[in-house]
């Protein structure tokens, strides 16, 4: 089934709408790229509306938001509602300013997402209120394993429940769920918490696969994430003694450019319950 | 001719101030360092104009304009014309959102231009008022083919004759016009297209190449599209099995490192009419 | 001393918040990784002083200042200096512009810090008022250089004395000095002034180490540029003919990954008087 979703990517080779933080930008720009798809970022006001119009999906990050592109994010967002378009929230950072906080909240009140992806402690900030995030880290308190696992799964579906989106919930153990289904992903690498962007990058990806299979967002969310994980397996088998995380960026980069539909079926590692 | 123009960027070592988005600006500085010359970037208006009085020329790209960086391309293109340094302009996406193509217009009327740089779709909306580009990417409606060339550079000399700008035209066959000459290049490989900022590159190699060559903007403009293009070929010879797009954009900035004048010489495929 | 003051960054884990600039902000980030820290990149007023409460340190880089980050910048700062964090100042730029400038001397007014970070073009314009800075890059004539070495060393004394800052002036030879000692670092490779951002990603990783080692300020900068020099020589020893100063980019950082308390140690090339 994976492949398909893929293969999608690459055939109708999605404009993504990026409304993004600075820091990784120009990775979630070749990821992007490297899947098929095509990236366009805009964030002033006056034309986050209009670039949206143009675009088959957006994604909204604020991990670097300010005052001048909050107002953007609410207004893509609706454009990108009314014309039926998918749309991706990366709430970087919820729980470690009440700016951030505040600005997730006010997104999902006027905006309905097609899938929220983050760390558990942003979706916990999202969903509980929570605000003991580590700044743009996951807290260890947080940590998903199998001791807690039934209970986060558990969360991660009356979320996907309440806000109507995909909640995709990435660490060691990825958890995809909506209303009715979950989906555990155990595909990744511990190292790619090294890399800034990670996350990000993935949340692009997200919506390139969404924007290729918007009749699936569940499986196409999977799918993403399943690819995201084993790109960061693949890269770092490559690494050679030298290497540390900046050349890992690039190799993960390089697998997803590289990245068939059948490397994909053939190395996802998930379980739908 | 053209080893002398790269020599000159080398021994001159110009300071580049570049207006630009903050997708590729990571690229564009060190692309300019490759080449042999120093960027400065800077974008509040405050300083655009002071920051540009100490270098020695400048680059406008809109790519992620706003409404307070747009005052800046503006101060900053007119006080480098009093200064009589070169100005290249990089219309990123103009024809995608009324935003970019009304900002684009206005620096057209209100800054005088050494070169303007970008994709078919971006200089048509330029010059028709054409608003159907697709995203920052060319629309494959306007692809550049033997077919339509001889229209497409008439079209180019036509819009170099009205802005008193040297147009380049860059795509797989890029067209280099003033309101005179105009010079066809056959270099590049269809990947470059793959990375993000590879046409931002350009433009900024671009301001490099004509600020240390200020008599001969013409010719300079041929010169940095055949680096580059000559670059992105000689970068995906280096590439393995297991590389892509994210390992490519290193290599070609690599390559513009070593590029030497007589491998630029005996590289570059181009043809002046 | 120093491999236990790298230990310490390892163990601790410090969360960094930077406001900093677009240019250099994923490399600022990825460099915090590969020491062992955490980034946080967080501009708006709203956020800057709830984002430093929960941080371990504050850098303030003005690269690309603008009106909306500067108070930030104060925010941050005052807010870090109430809660006894460590703050450094890398004043990019200082003497190019007024705006910067001037920035830097509010800032030095108005925010105690603990480093400040710069080449000797910017420390003359923050100590001095010069305004002759070559863009960012270090004034020819500034060149430290046997000839003026002691005349030099004095002036960073004095500055320090009068700021309260361990001052850090990096080039050829580095040294560092605060009212009491001074320590002349003979690390790094002349290719490090090809890419953009290594005074930026130095900077971050001072702060790193100054959190980490909050007791020892003076050491803690000593380690760090010495940790930055060396990677800089063990990066450049890795690269084949084929590679240009991206590719450098990557093993620096990748070299700042791999770097252990005993090759620091043993590579680092320092004297304190």
């Amino acid at each position: 089934m994976l492949h398909h979703l893929l293969e999608n990517v690459r055939s109708q080779s999605p404009l993504v709408h990026c409304i993004t933080n600075y820091v990784t930008v120009n990775d979630c720009a070749n990821i992007l790229l490297a899947c098929g798809a095509s990236p366009i970022m805009a964030d002033d006001p006056e034309e986050a509306a209009d670039i949206t119009a143009i675009c088959n999906a957006l994604v909204v990050n604020i991990g670097t938001l300010n005052q001048h592109t909050i107002p953007s994010m609410s207004l893509a967002g609706k454009k990108a509602n009314e014309l039926g378009h998918p749309v991706v929230l990366d709430p970087v950072g919820a729980g470690a300013s009440p700016l951030r906080t505040n600005t997730a909240h006010a997104l999902l009140d006027s905006v309905r997402f097609s899938v929220i992806r983050g760390n558990i402690s942003e979706i916990k900030a999202l969903a509980l209120g929570n605000t003991a995030a580590k700044g743009v880290d996951a807290d260890a308190a947080d940590a998903v394993d199998a001791g807690n696992l039934d209970t986060v799964v558990a969360f991660a579906r009356e979320f996907a429940r309440k806000s109507g989106a995909v909640i995709a919930i990435t660490g060691a153990i990825d958890i995809i769920a909506d209303a009715g289904r979950v989906c555990l992903i155990r595909n990744g690498h511990s190292m790619m918490s090294k890399i800034t962007g990670t996350g990000c990058m993935l949340s692009a990806l997200t919506a390139a696969y969404v924007a290729a299979n918007p009749e699936n967002v569940f499986h196409a969310t999977v799918a993403a994430v399943c690819a995201m994980g084993l790109c960061g397996e693949r890269a770092h088998a490559r690494l050679s003694g030298f290497d540390g995380n900046a050349t890992y960026r690039s190799y993960i980069i390089d697998e997803i450019f590289r990245l068939s539909g059948s490397i994909l079926e053939a190395g996802a590692n998930y379980e739908i319950r």
